[in-house]
């Protein structure tokens, strides 16, 4: 755009002061409430700053036993930890998004390494995605039943093949040629995944003999429980990553928004880095990681504004649920959800903020 | 965004004169020449429109016999005629992209459906990908082998399934279950695609011995050949698809633009539709089709503008090459291309425009 034209001071003015108007609206979520998951966006620049998420869903302090809520933050705050660690002593956001994301991955509690939920045939099929703000170069795998870490093997596709996008057996065989660890299918085992898969499929049964469109899923929780870490490193640079384990009683080579660059993950040094849990198909649709980066590159939103204008207005309009974190240039930080909760953590010199519920 | 701010009037001034001023910007490509495949955008909607592709790449005059270039426009223009006859008789978008698309599915001279090329393995994978601008519904299959039209398995993802994209072979048993049309792999089969191979691989092997990074692929016009159509019906309708046999001597399940939602294909009423071609990561990484819809509705461009800044700005920045096809609301179309050339064509009443070459 050239600013040759007469009119540009004042449609400069007017961009600057709809520009003000748009920051100093208040961020509320659909129920009036202020959304107190969002920092107030500044310009002060952080040294390092991290957030992270294990998954979005129904999540209500009135369900959760108090050793359940205690093994969830003590996660929480471990994965900070380790990411804090490589930050504060000037390694990359790559490394700290890869390492914080291998730890959860280890962790049965999360849908994603250990833990992932079973698909319909009985297996585990994972996927992972990663971006890197400063190449805008990516990587991505899906449908991996072998491969212990998938956000290592997305790294990977990233850093060494010329694709962004790696399925199935193929991406095994790369994942193997590049010496990455595997491990057989029943490593991802847990007991409390499995009765999840018998629960879920003694319902549909029931449900089958009542409907004959598969047009609404019976069980949209099932989708949930995806982990996701973005960081800004002392460098500047932002990266995100995304891994999941997808949905339970998952059939047809489903592929959700995890393993999407622009759907499920997304960073770019310039404006934000974002990663996505919940209803895959809407953030598909609604290609929201990239979203979150349009609104404030074009749209010239904050990273608060933008990141409500997606999930608080575009995606409850459409009736998709689930949640985002996201981390801007400046280590704003932004963990916005519309479900009842979403496992979530952020970090930067001298704050540390771990959270399940709505209301804390 | 509510407008109660006292500074609103002013706001929208402005941004109705910048609005103003970036319709009024020379459309150029980066060589600095007008780019005279992008229609002059203007605000009377036509009462139907239709664009297509067949794949952009190196496509030069001086390589091209006249028989091969006679068959390849007689073909585009077959394609618009069924699309037209759809639209023109009142019938929906949808219906003249899929019958449009399926069309190029089954000539042999696109990469597509029955001239489809082979994966490393000797095999065809094929992807597609459907968006419906009205509702912002979505479906796409990734890697199916034995069904002959991947643009009519897209649709029925979308209207019949809970999903958005299904991969290999449960895409396949999804299909089968829809009563589609399945083929032999071997249907896929042409001697010419055959000898592409033959060529890749041979070249592939000399390459071998002289690098040992996988970061250059020796092939980039390999990744061509895509087809793709975007209708608009007389209800004011977008909808958007795209079909392709991916990228010759295709390894490690690689899972490029086509099938991605926002990447390849994209459709909304409110801006456009969208179907991309070229070399699939970039278009991944640039969440390309989304890109075009997000430049309009967020920063305020025109679909020429935005289609300009995203093709011929950001991809020849970055090195992506290839173009894409997109239709706005009032029908203005836009065929925009960073290489020497794109199968291409549109019509509109009264107006039908079929190329190949830069210079036409």
């Amino acid at each position: 755009m050239k600013f040759t034209h007469p009119f540009t001071l004042l449609c400069f003015i007017g961009l600057f002061l709809l520009g003000t108007s748009c920051e100093n609206e208040t961020v509320t979520n659909t129920t009036g409430e202020p959304n107190t998951n969002i920092t107030p966006d500044t310009q002060e620049v952080a040294e390092y700053a991290m957030v992270i998420h294990g998954g979005a869903g129904t999540l209500r302090r009135a369900d959760m036993t108090a050793e359940k809520d205690s093994m969830y933050r003590s996660a929480l705050d471990s994965a900070l930890t380790i990411g804090e660690q490589v930050l504060q002593s000037g390694g990359s956001a790559a490394d700290a998004v890869e390492q914080t994301i291998n730890y959860l991955e280890n962790v049965p509690l999360f849908n994603a390494g250990k833990g992932a939920v079973f698909t319909a045939a009985g297996q585990h099929e994972l996927d992972a995605s990663f971006m890197d703000g400063a190449t805008l170069n990516a990587g991505a795998v899906g449908g991996v039943t072998n491969v212990k870490h998938p956000i290592t093997a997305a790294r990977a596709v990233m850093e060494n093949s010329e694709h962004v996008f790696l399925s199935g057996p193929g991406a095994e065989e790369f994942a193997l040629e590049q010496g990455l660890e595997t491990v057989p299918n029943s490593y991802f085992f847990t007991q409390h995944r499995y009765d999840a898969l018998q629960e879920a499929q003694s319902a549909e049964a029931e449900a089958e003999s009542e409907r004959t469109s598969m047009l609404s899923p019976p069980f949209p929780d099932h989708k949930f429980g995806t982990v996701g870490c973005v960081a800004l490193d002392k460098e500047g640079n932002i990266v995100a990553g995304t891994s999941t384990g997808g949905m339970t009683n998952k059939k047809y080579g489903r592929i959700g928004d995890s393993p999407i660059i622009g759907a499920g993950t997304y960073a770019n040094n310039a404006t934000c880095g974002v990663s996505c849990t919940g209803h895959g198909e809407f953030f598909i649709r609604y290609a929201v990681a990239y979203d979150v980066h349009a609104h404030m590159a074009y749209g010239k939103k904050t990273l608060a504004n933008a990141t409500e204008a997606v999930v608080m207005e575009k995606l409850v309009d459409a009736g998709g649920s689930g949640g985002l974190i996201a981390l801007d240039k400046y280590g704003n930080i932004a963990m916005t959800y519309n479900t009842e909760g979403m496992y979530r953590g952020y970090v930067k010199p001298g704050e540390r903020v771990v959270g399940i519920y709505k209301d804390e």
